[in-house]
């Protein structure tokens, strides 16, 4: 952060939907320690990311409220007053949006919508900032991926993220509100989902290598960048507090991209051993995968002066670290 | 229509969604002329198209049910065994869209998507065919506008569009759908809604030109294409009769773009008489406004043969006359 980010969130009321998630919880951490006054509302939903576990440290200095966002009457209260409104209360598990895609449409779309007229009722002038994903381009025409490609979502999680992106887009140009999106590629960290592929495969990778068993690799050519989660926490501080944002979707990349296999090794590499199984992409993951994917951010960093600070090998060290010493409250 | 497209609708079960409105009911009158079983949904939504007078003389033909394809087990039973599905259940109004936006979305994207889902479980190899809207490309770039050009939804109303249409093109490429979305421009002619300006500035020109009432011009210069309904009506059936279109969005147009200046002047001739009055655009119309369009529909002609039969004047001479004729029902 620069100092001007920094000193934006000072006293500021802001509120975290989703902050007992993953990303979310990371940037309550980090609004607490900047000394903003936060609220966190999230739905706990069970095949999500939000935890107990993961804001723990924090109880005593948040507000904390298990609701839904379409829950007005709950939530409204929780947005009044607020000066920055940080949604990272959507699903992003692609599988689990082909299995239950009206489920995804309300957490991700009808969900951030109603978030939206909470902000537009109760706190117009709050910067609002959109956990959106680069999954909306679907299978790059071209790589790095600008913010102008075509959208092709390939899942309906991508199709309900483009729309809940795209109302914030659209609040910015009819209601003046300073609403964005950042459409992030794969985050990675301390506290991210581990019990199963459902938030990314690395989580499943990074449990399997710390209790000893194969990590298992489908092909291995598809090429990613992944950004490492206090990286991305940085980015939503930036982009709310700066005012060349709003009314815009930005990709926020990472480490330089790289092949899932070479992943594979450095991931093995960082725990000191482990296993890797080649297997057969499965067919039903295969027909939503989009191939190579690198972001082009060089929009973002521009108009925020954002990058990334930690390194692929020790993004992976510091999350090795966090899951061996916290295995019985996440695996 | 050509005659094998016409063929393909004798004996099969087809469902109407949105049947009793302004295409829908259009479209059913169609069908069953051609032979098909047809079966009508409509929620008969205060607000949009859906009327009993639009199906008053289809009422012994056909099997209506009063549902919103959100209630699952009322539609299913309507869904099984269907060959062709044509959703025209959305809400089409911009203005109503930025006053309850979530109700539009529940409309065009949660709605499209329960329909679709209720499609993959009972009528798997149906044809459907959603009623999208030119409306999702905003204020273009360039005219005419084909399909490759940016979605840059400009109200809510098309960011909901444009999430439900894109559940077609993605059931068509992940579940082997035969689904597909048509992206209208301004439709007109009889059985619009005429009460008011929610469903097309024309449709209030066209009672008042009948009451005698000076028509309301907001500028005047932008242009428009408009496609008679019993055009759009051919459309839907050849789209969903042709192997070629699954998967897409394509666009279908109408008639030669004129400015909306000339086409009060067309509907003034037509009626043998009326006032125009120019007004300030207002400033909340102003916002979503998308400035000239003219859509490029070359494809969507090219893959099914369709041609626009009747000319501008032609139609409005003969919506003039139908509603002339029932100003009791639909005034």
């Amino acid at each position: 952060m620069n100092e001007s980010a920094d000193r934006a969130y000072g006293g500021a009321r802001v509120l975290v939907a989703g902050g007992m998630g993953f990303v979310g919880s990371t940037l309550a951490e980090r609004l607490v320690a900047l000394g903003a006054e936060v609220r966190i509302v999230d739905s706990l939903y069970p095949e999500g990311g939000g935890a107990a576990a993961n804001v723990a440290a924090l109880r005593e200095r948040v507000r904390i409220e298990e609701a839904d966002l379409r829950d007005g009457p709950r939530v409204a209260p929780l947005v009044a007053g607020c000066r920055y409104v940080f949604n990272l209360a959507g699903r992003s598990s692609h599988m689990g949006s082909v299995a239950d895609p009206a489920g995804d449409l309300g957490a991700n779309a009808v969900a951030a919508l109603a978030l939206l007229e909470l902000c537009r009722a109760h706190a117009p002038d709050a910067a609002i900032v959109y956990a959106g994903t680069r999954q909306v381009y679907g299978a790059p025409d071209r790589v790095p991926v600008d913010e102008s490609h075509p959208l092709r979502p390939p899942d309906p999680n991508a199709v309900a993220k483009m729309a809940g992106e795209a109302y914030h887009l659209l609040y910015h140009r009819i209601h003046g509100m300073r609403a964005l999106s950042l459409r992030l590629t794969n985050v990675y960290g301390p506290r991210m989902r581990v019990k199963d592929g459902r938030q990314s495969f690395l989580g499943l990778w990074i449990r399997r290598v710390i209790e000893g068993d194969p990590i298992e690799l489908w092909g291995g050519a598809q090429r990613r960048d992944l950004t490492y989660v206090d990286d991305v926490a940085d980015a939503f501080l930036r982009a709310a507090a700066s005012p060349e944002t709003a009314g815009r979707a930005l990709n926020v990349g990472g480490a330089p991209a790289v092949s899932l296999a070479d992943l594979a090794q450095m991931l093995v590499a960082a725990n000191g051993g482990g296993r890797i199984a080649v297997a057969e992409f499965p067919p039903d993951r295969r027909a939503i995968d989009i191939g190579d994917y690198e972001t082009d951010d060089r929009l973002f960093r521009r108009l925020t002066g954002w990058t990334p600070r930690v390194s692929l090998a020790d993004g992976l060290a510091r999350t090795l670290e966090f899951f061996r010493a916290r295995r019985a409250e996440y695996f």
